[in-house]
C-alpha cells in the first residue's frame, strides 16, 4: 500500500501540503556509491520554479532543497535520503472564503467524500505543489540514468505559450501537451505483463496532477494504422540491432529495443481561473465561486510540468534500470 | 516485486504460456461470502473466445476454466481462488520455423534481451493468450462490483469491424479504439497521489499488450480547451451532488466524483501479418518473415481486447472499493 | 497485501485447501536460465511425506509435483513457475462431525471469527497440508542457491523421536525443536533496518504452523551473557574476514557476516490429540471434542516440520541473495 | 521493497542517521480523523530517552518531534504524517579513530561488506538511534490502538537492573529479555499463511537491533509439552467465546483469539563494552579496539528497548486492525 509511494526498488514516498511547514521526499532504494550534491536537485527545482516567467504563475518561492540523510563525504550510503524544501510565502487567507465552495475541476469535493475533512489550505495535500518532491526525487533518478548514459529530454510545442498568454489575458486557462523523448535506451527495460515499462509509465503519468491523455510512439493514430505500415522492421546498425522506424516509442511487449523512448501526455486546462462559475456548497445549495484578481495561478500547467513529465520519467527508468539486474542468472 | 502480479488488495497473479499446458489465475485478496460459480467466469470467456465472428482470429479453442480451490458451499472463503484454463489446439511447429527471426511489432526480441532465452511457441509468455486469465479474473471482479451495484460496458465503433474485414482480406491488419463507461460509481474511489484510480486504470489498460493510448474524460482533446469551457460545474440532483458535465470522465484528483467513468482506449494494428516484411536474425543477419496462408492472426486486436479492458478496469475498480475502506476511522 | 505471498524478488503464492482438488504455488521472480527438473522437487516432496515413519502420521498421499508454466527446455523462463500438486486420500467425514465444534488449539474458532464461515474439512487452508507447496517451492529456491554453493540442513534431536513414540502410545503429541544451520554464506545479504535477513527468517519461520519460539546464534542464552563473552572477535582465515566464534549465529546488523547461519524453531506439541477435550460449540456451548481412533494426526509436527522450516530459510536466502544484487552502483 | 519501510496499511518510512541532521519518520496509511498532538509523542519518546538512569547511556538529547504534514485542526487528514526529531549532542570525533576498525559484535563490517562504504560516525544508519523513529509512529499507532480501547505494555524483570549495574561497572554488558502482554484483543486480527500476526510481530521484533530471540505465549517451553497440557479449552465468559488458559499466547493459525497477546523477547548484551577486543581492520590486519573511559554506551540494550518493543507491537496491531476491515463483504 502506502498511497504516497512510488516505484518498486528505487523508491520515493512524499509528505506535505501546499501550506504547511516543508515539503519533503524520501528515496529509498538508491544503490551506494552514486555521487550527488544538493546543488544538482536545485538546479532541477529552478527549472519548476513559478515566477520565472509571464506563462506560469506569479507566487515566489525560492525552492531550496535539503539533504537530510543517506549521503556521506559526497556519496550515497543505500541509507534513505531525506529532502525537505521548506515552504515559504503562502498566505492562506484566500482559501478561507472557499472552505465550503466546491470548486469545479478541483478535488476538495472528492477529498471530502473520501477524508470527511480536507485541509483546504492552498489545495493541502491535492495541491500540485507536491510535484517539487517528485522533481527533487527526479534529479537524483537523472543522476543515476546520466551515471548509465540515458539523458531525456521534454518539451511543450511554441504555440502553447501564446495560447497560455491569451487565455490569461481573458481570465482563462488553457490545456497543453508535453512530449518526451530519450537518448537510445539500454535494451531489456521493463518487465512482462503487468510490470511493462509502458504501463509504469502510464501510472506515472497519470499519477501528475490534470493529466488527462497519454501516448506512447504512434499513439492514438496507430488506431487507424495498418500493420504492415506500423510495423518497425529490424536491421543492423553499427552492430546493433535496431529498428528503421520508431512507431514503437521504444517499447515491444513492455520492454525497451534500445530506441529512444517516446511519449506525448495531455494536460487539462487549470480548474483556477478568474471567472465567476457556477457551483454548491458542501452541502449542496447553490453558489458561485470566483478567485480575486491577486490570486496567483498558472493559465497552463502544462507548460510548469514539463520538468514533473521528465522527473516522472527518471524515476520510473531508474527503478527498471535496477530491476533488470534481476532477470537472469 | 511480482511482474505478474496485479491490484493491491484485491490481486491477481497470472501464469502460463500460449503453447503450455494451462493458463491460469491466483486471486488473493477477495473477501469471504461472495457467492460465485465456474459458470459465471465461463459465461466472460466466451465473450472473449476467438472463432466466433470473421473479424478474429479462427483459433478454435473452448476456454473452460476450473475453480480449483477458495471456494466452499458457493461462496467464496477469502482463501486464494485459483483458475486454471486447460490449452488445447495448439500447433506449435509454425513457430519453429519463426525461432531464428526478429518478428516485427512483436516481443520476441527484448524478451531474448532481457532474459537471453526465450519460449517462442505461440508466443510463450508474451502471448495474447494471457488475457484469458484476466478475463477470468474480471469476471470474479465483476461479481463483487455486482454486488456494490457497479456495471461497466466496453465497446468499439461500427466502423471498425468494416476496416478489419478490408484489412484481413489485404492480408494486413488495423488498429482500433475501444471506450469503456461504467454506472455511476460511489464517490471516494482512489487515493491520492501515486494510486489515484486513473494512475491504477493507467497502468491497468497499458498492461494489455498492443495498447498504444489511453485517456479519460475529454483526453486528447482537453489540451485545446479553455478551463472556463472544461470545468464541470458542480450541482445538486435529487439530493446528491452531481456534476452538470462530464469532462473529468468521473475523476477529480485521482478519485471519483459519483459521475460514470469514461475511457478511451487505442489499439495498435496486429503484429502478425500474411505479408512478406523484412528483419533480421538474432545474430542481426538480414532476414524476412512471411506468416503461411493458414496462420491465424486477428486482424484487429481492439476488438477481441473489448472484454480485457473491462476485465481490467474491474480488478481496478474491485481493488479501490476495498482499499476505501482504510480512509476513515 | 497478498497474504497467500511471500518473498520480495523471489515471491512465491500458494494455494489450496487440504481436502480441494490440488495445492498449488506459483513462483515469481526467479531468474532465467536455471536448469530445474519435476524431479528435484519430487524428492524433496518425498522427505516431507508422511506415513514414511513411525512417528509420523500415516496419511498415505503420493504428493507428485507437476510444474505446469516457466520452463522451457529444462531452464526457467523468467515467467513464472507454476507447480501443482494433486490432493489424494481424502475422506472429510470425519470433520463433519466437528464442524460445530471449536477445536482447542486449532485455528477453527479464528478463521470463523475473520470470515464468517471456514471450510472445515480437513483444516481447509488452515491445514499443514498448505507446507506441501512451501516445500515444493524451497527446492527450487534450494536449487538457486546451489547454483551460488550455498546449503542448508535442518534436523532434530535425537531423543525427540522416543518422546514422540512415547505420546503417541499415550494418545498424545509432544512439541520440539528443529535447528538449522547452513554453509558459509556470501557476505552482505540481508538489507538493513525492516529488511534485515533475521527479520525476514523470523518472519518466514512463524509462518510455518505450530511455531512458538525462533532464535537465532546464541538466542534466549544470550539474554543472560556478558558482552565480553559473546561478541565474536573478527579474524583472518585463508585472506578472508571470519569471526573466531559464531555467538551472532551469522548475522550482523541484519546482514550475513560470512559465517553460517544458525538457527532454532520452537513447534508446540500437535494440537489434534485422541483424548476427550473440553470445548465449546460456535454458539458457545458446552461440548467434548475427541478424534476417532483411527483418526491419522502427528504426534510431533517437528519431525515432519524439518524440510517446512529448510525450504522457508531457502525461500529466505534466495530472496536476499537477489535483492542483493541492487546495493551497489 | 524498501528496506526502510515497515507494514502494509499502516505504513512508516524510516530515514536519518546517528550523527546526521536529523531522523525522520513519515507514516502512510493512518486514517483521517484521528485525533493527536505533537505532545503524545514527546511522551513517548521521554521513557525511550537516555540519560534518565544509572542503568542506560548518560548521553543527553532532548529529544522533541515536530509534525510536519498530515495534521489539520489537530486531527489526521488521511495524508502522511512526517515527523522529524532533530539530532542534537553529537561528537563524531571517537568515531573516526575506529574507522578502519572492525567492531566486535557490530555491523559496521557487514554494512561495509554490502555498500562498500559506511558512515562510521555513531554508527550511522545502523544506530539504535534509528529506533526513535519506530517510538514515534508506536506513539500514534497506540493513539489509533486506544480509539479501538486497545492497550499494551511491556517490561523486563527487577533483576536485570541489578545484573546492569554490575556489569557497567566491570566495564562490560549484559543481555536481558522484555516481555510484552496486551489488553483482550478484538478477534480475527491477522491473516492466515504468511502474514500470521505472529509471523509479522517476528519480523518487526527482530528488526530491532541486537534481539536474537522471540517467542509468543508458551514459546519454547512447548517444545517440552504435550499437547494435553498445551491445548487451552475454549470456553464461555460473559457471553463471550474465551480460553481457560492462553499457552497460545492470543494468537491461533496466526489470528486472534480474543485473549492477552503474550511474547517475549531477548536481546544480547551491547556489543560496545569499554574493555579491549581483538580484532582486525578492514584490511585484515590484526589489531585491538578500545572505546574510551568516556565513551557513552548502555551497558544493557534491553532496559531501553522496552517502549521499542512496545511501539514494534503497535504498529503490528494497528496494520492488522485495519487490514480486518477487508477479511469479508
Amino acid at each position: 500500500m502506502g498511497s504516497n509511494s512510488f516505484g518498486t526498488i528505487f523508491r520515493i514516498t512524499t509528505w506535505g501540503e501546499s501550506h504547511g511547514k516543508a515539503m519533503g521526499v524520501v528515496i529509498d532504494g538508491c544503490p551506494a556509491g552514486l555521487h550527488l550534491h544538493e546543488d544538482e536537485i536545485n538546479r532541477e527545482l529552478a527549472l519548476r520554479a513559478p515566477g520565472g516567467s509571464p506563462y506560469t504563475s506569479p507566487r515566489k518561492e525560492a525552492d531550496l532543497a535539503e539533504i537530510y540523510s543517506g549521503l556521506f563525504e559526497g556519496k550515497t550510503t543505500g541509507a534513505p535520503l531525506s529532502i525537505i524544501i521548506k515552504n515559504q510565502d503562502s498566505d492562506s487567507a484566500p482559501y478561507h472564503a472557499l472552505k465550503e465552495t466546491l470548486r469545479p475541476g478541483h478535488a476538495n469535493f472528492t477529498y471530502l467524500e473520501k477524508y470527511g475533512l480536507f485541509d483546504y489550505r492552498g489545495g493541502g495535500r491535492a495541491s500540485a505543489r507536491e510535484t517539487v518532491c517528485r522533481v527533487a526525487a527526479g534529479a537524483v533518478a537523472k543522476k543515476l540514468l546520466a551515471h548509465f548514459r540515458i539523458t531525456l529530454s521534454a518539451r511543450i510545442g511554441d504555440t502553447l505559450k501564446e495560447a497560455a498568454l491569451e487565455a490569461k489575458e481573458a481570465h482563462d486557462s488553457i490545456g497543453g501537451i508535453v512530449e518526451l523523448t530519450t537518448s537510445d535506451l539500454p535494451t531489456g527495460l521493463g518487465d512482462p505483463i503487468y510490470e511493462k515499462l509502458s504501463a509504469n509509465l502510464a501510472k506515472a503519468i497519470f499519477s501528475i496532477p490534470a493529466v488527462k491523455g497519454f501516448e506512447i510512439g504512434s499513439g492514438f493514430a496507430s488506431a487507424s494504422m495498418r500493420g504492415s505500415a506500423h510495423n518497425d522492421p529490424f536491421t543492423q546498425v553499427d552492430g546493433k540491432i535496431r529498428t528503421k522506424t520508431n512507431h514503437a516509442g521504444g517499447i515491444l511487449g513492455g520492454i525497451t529495443t534500445g530506441m529512444p523512448l517516446v511519449l506525448r501526455v495531455a494536460f487539462k486546462p487549470a480548474s483556477s481561473i478568474k471567472q465567476e462559475q457556477e457551483s454548491v456548497t458542501v452541502n449542496g445549495e447553490k453558489t458561485t465561486l470566483k478567485f480575486s484578481e491577486k490570486a496567483r495561478h498558472d493559465p497552463c500547467v502544462a507548460i510548469r510540468a514539463v520538468p514533473v513529465v521528465e522527473a516522472m520519467c527518471a524515476l520510473v527508468l531508474a527503478d527498471h534500470l535496477l530491476m533488470n539486474r534481476l532477470s537472469k542468472l
